[in-house]
């Protein structure tokens, strides 16, 4: 995984033309840059730079107690140095003599800000007698597109996520019943993850988050006591890590009522308003359309179908993190910043996730996710096409 | 615990003369800043500003999400905000008017090095039509004082470690026998931290370290499948974690031959060589002396006995690793910088461990823990009186 990341960051640096990308880090077990998970796979604990250059290139300079931990997990050549890091860094950019040279830092983005300021006053220290300190910029767009751009590899774990997280639904549909708790319902879907040696995606308190009936609490909150009842839709919000790579899904159930034999008009309806922008949202889905312009197809249907909008973005990135950053398909508010005018691209990963609420008997939302190819997108997750209806019980 | 160090690091801005200590920080579950583990003992999401002034007021300003939390584990005034950090900074900033700012980055020392290169750009941001960017300093010296001062829960902590260590230790002496390997022994020491539940306090590939007769390896090495024989010393080099706080300790075992009744008086004086400049070193230990002449009294009392010097410093100090950082006892050589300097303080806890080789034998060491008092220090760790004899066996 982190070779084919290596060789797609090439590929990245020639698409952006930038001639290094110099990542500056130390003792990265206490002080952890989070690309170094795409980029090396293991720790450092001297001062190190993890360089690759647009003619392709890759050169790690690490310490000497450092070097095979490094030639073990990722495909560099490894520069090891006994005193200080600083000759052969200068060495390498004599050779190379970038113009453009990107480090890893930035104000926007916490997953492509792993130098720290101690590190960069090192690093300014190192160049301040060369020409490379006015040549340097921030490498986010690198990591945005690097950790955005899904590999192969990343794709199968991410479905390895999915289809454990579809597993683990289906058996709640199996016992769960009226009466029970939200809190028991958590219980199951734990006790399942237990079973399976599998970690949730994201914190534990709320994951699985399960929501029953017209009172429930909103999203991102915790399970109550609140007991499930006949007439309830209920929704759960839920997924798990597998190989460091996860899900994040929302499936939607309808708890029917002494002598009903299908769900009311108004619930079958919601539900269907939503399964529907969904499915419109990903039909418009494709290479170089902006983020808001995905958001406004599925806001439109269900608003147009004259319920209020949902109040948050209709899908996130997902990768190693439920929320994986940068691109975002979200409305034009003040509060996402720049980031509705960013553009979808091949190979990225993302959620779908309107919300409406159905009055009196609870908030249908399903969550689905969707990989960008050249031409549109894939669902990743087997979509729910109908409600799961659970049979009354006194 | 970490109101415990709130209340030592308003003594310490007073000591220090530093009106404001501020700590800036965003996402610190992908980018933690070790501080926060003395000032905190959380995560937070949003971008937070943890200040503490020369006064005593220590105040919190958070995400509206990250309130609760924040108060639940430590004793901040919260101060919560919704759309933007700035304006409640700029605001804590006018009403206090600090003329020294210290914030939280270092060039030298990676545990006080957790502002990112970013986030410093956006608090540049914050700050660039105030007077208080021309205030900032680097606070690690606030750092390495609230690391290095023990507090009596930390130091109740590393006694926990340090005891069940040497408990370890016995069940070693109960066991080991002449004809096993030292992965054998490596393994009977990983089975008794299976059974009690501990972790190992650094890599566990070397914790613990085993090294047995006259040919095995340095110090910081993986235990092999040599084989302990009759005539051998072995040193075994271990600590565990207790409540995040850790002890690193060292003994040594000697393993009689046929017929031998004491050890031969090679081995004998070496060890008391040892022993002997490991008490002299703890006589002088005091407030205000140098890690150097700590270094220098053991290392004479080893050279004056005929043995050649130990390649490596006395001592450092422990705490929730095993080498926590900043003061060290040891010689002035060029790759230890200005530490060999520093001056000791009390509250600080030093590992004491010389070592010396005994020609056809092996190496003699032993690793005390001593915790600095006002006027001297005291031994944390039972002192390793004599040799540990091991019954020859064919």
């Amino acid at each position: 995984m982190i070779n084919e990341k290596l060789n797609q960051a090439v590929r990245i640096l020639k698409e952006k033309k930038v001639d290094l990308w110099l990542n500056f880090v130390r003792e990265t077990s206490s002080s952890p840059d989070p690309v170094l998970d795409l980029i090396l796979g293991t720790h450092v604990v001297w001062s190190s730079a993890f360089c690759l250059t647009r003619q392709g290139e890759k050169i790690a300079l690490v310490g000497s107690l450092d070097v095979q931990n490094v030639k073990d997990h990722a495909d560099y050549e490894v520069v090891g140095y006994v005193d200080s890091i600083k000759p052969s860094l200068l060495k390498l950019l004599d050779r190379l003599n970038p113009k453009r040279i990107a480090i890893n830092y930035s104000t926007n983005d916490v997953t492509a800000d792993g130098l720290s300021h101690g590190m960069y006053l090192i690093l300014m220290e190192y160049l301040k007698e060369t020409d490379f300190a006015d040549r340097l910029e921030s490498s986010e767009m690198i990591i945005s597109a690097l950790r955005g751009r899904k590999s192969k590899t990343e794709i199968e774990y991410i479905q390895g996520a999915i289809r454990e997280t579809l597993l683990i639904f289906n058996a709640v549909t199996a016992v769960v019943r009226p009466g029970m708790t939200e809190f028991e319902v958590a219980d199951f879907i734990k006790n399942q993850m237990k079973d399976k040696g599998l970690e949730p995606a994201w914190d534990p308190d709320q994951c699985p988050a399960v929501f029953t009936g017209p009172d429930s609490a909103g999203a991102h909150a915790m399970p109550t006591g609140r007991k499930i009842e006949p007439g309830h839709i209920m929704n759960i919000d839920f997924g798990v890590r597998y190989k460091d790579y996860v899900s994040d899904l929302q499936r939607t159930w309808y708890f029917m009522r002494e002598g009903e034999i299908a769900p009311p008009e108004a619930v079958q309806r919601g539900f269907q308003v939503i399964r529907d922008s969904i499915k419109k949202a990903a039909d418009c889905m494709k290479p170089g359309v902006e983020g808001r312009k995905v958001d406004e197809v599925a806001r439109k249907h269900i608003t147009d179908a004259g319920y209020t909008e949902y109040p948050h973005a209709l899908g996130h990135q997902v990768g190693r993190k439920a929320h994986d950053g940068s691109t975002l398909l979200c409305p034009q508010w003040e509060r996402y910043g720049k980031l509705p005018f960013s553009k979808v691209e091949a190979g990225q990963v993302f959620t779908l996730e309107p919300r409406l609420t159905v009055p009196g008997h609870g908030v249908a939302t399903i969550e689905e996710i969707v990989v960008v190819n050249n031409d549109g997108c894939e669902f990743l997750s087997d979509p729910q096409e109908e409600l799961y209806l659970i049979a009354f019980e006194a």
